[in-house]
């Protein structure tokens, strides 16, 4: 896959909005075949993921420490926004790749432990979620979703 | 505000993606003048937020129950997938008020006992953000953040 392509993804996670602007995230990008089989094997449990043998790219997304006015909103206001601005940042990540005719799959079912051992991430960091990146050999199915009057209501709970 | 744009963004944050299709999430518009004022007043505290006074349209955005395969998942992984997918559904929000024309602010603190008051909001629930929606008098600011070399690296930490 075109680097120029994935550049363009991770751009727009990086403007993505985050509680006191903290930026709690890093993606590693993993297109090196090695390592590809190895977090690709990590994503495989339970007969779930198979496809991941298949993707040309696989994006881990690290949960980094938020900045002080985050941690200490978070601690007053009981709230993890950390896990939060990692929503965000992925989704601007997926978004994009759309954009480009490309395809996505957000994964948070793998071995942690192994996919942290395979690119050297500190002890101290979770990698909350996989992203698969690749060409759909598929249109994306149609979404099956709650209904609006379900998600959503006017002035009132 | 036209309520068709109100609704255009509730549909973009009813198709965002969550873990286990969960959509553990419900979104109040607030529109009526006199919530307004009350949802407002609970978001100026310790002189932020001021700007709400001025909004049109309030969203107070709720964490539902997640799914009992997401909560097995959570516990199993340890991982709040919960406040990940608030976070994937208000990004979706927000990138289609911009779309339109539209500005936002997600704004985290704010007294949450008044919110879940005003708007008759169940004690078991928590309203995690509001999101500020109104037609911005100035363009966006420009956005700092990390570079890209910081937020992001390839094949390895």
């Amino acid at each position: 896959m075109a680097r120029e392509h994935i550049l363009k993804c991770l751009e727009a996670a990086r403007l993505a909005p985050s509680a006191c602007n903290s930026q709690p995230w890093k993606f590693i990008v993993v297109d090196e075949r090695t390592k590809l089989i190895q977090i690709s094997d990590a994503a495989v449990g339970l007969g779930m993921n198979k496809f991941t043998v298949q993707v040309p790219v696989l994006v881990a997304v690290v949960q980094e420490s938020m900045n002080l006015e985050a941690k200490a909103g978070a601690v007053v206001k009981n709230k993890d926004y950390s896990m939060m601005d990692l929503g965000m940042a992925v989704e601007n990540f997926c978004l994009q790749a759309a954009e480009l005719g490309l395809g996505t799959c957000i994964m948070g079912w793998f071995d942690e432990k192994k996919v942290k051992e395979v690119l050297g991430v500190p002890r101290s960091r979770r990698v909350q979620l996989l992203i698969a990146l690749g060409h759909p050999d598929a249109p994306t199915r149609s979404k099956v979703r709650k209904s609006l009057e379900e998600m959503s209501s006017w002035n009132e709970y």
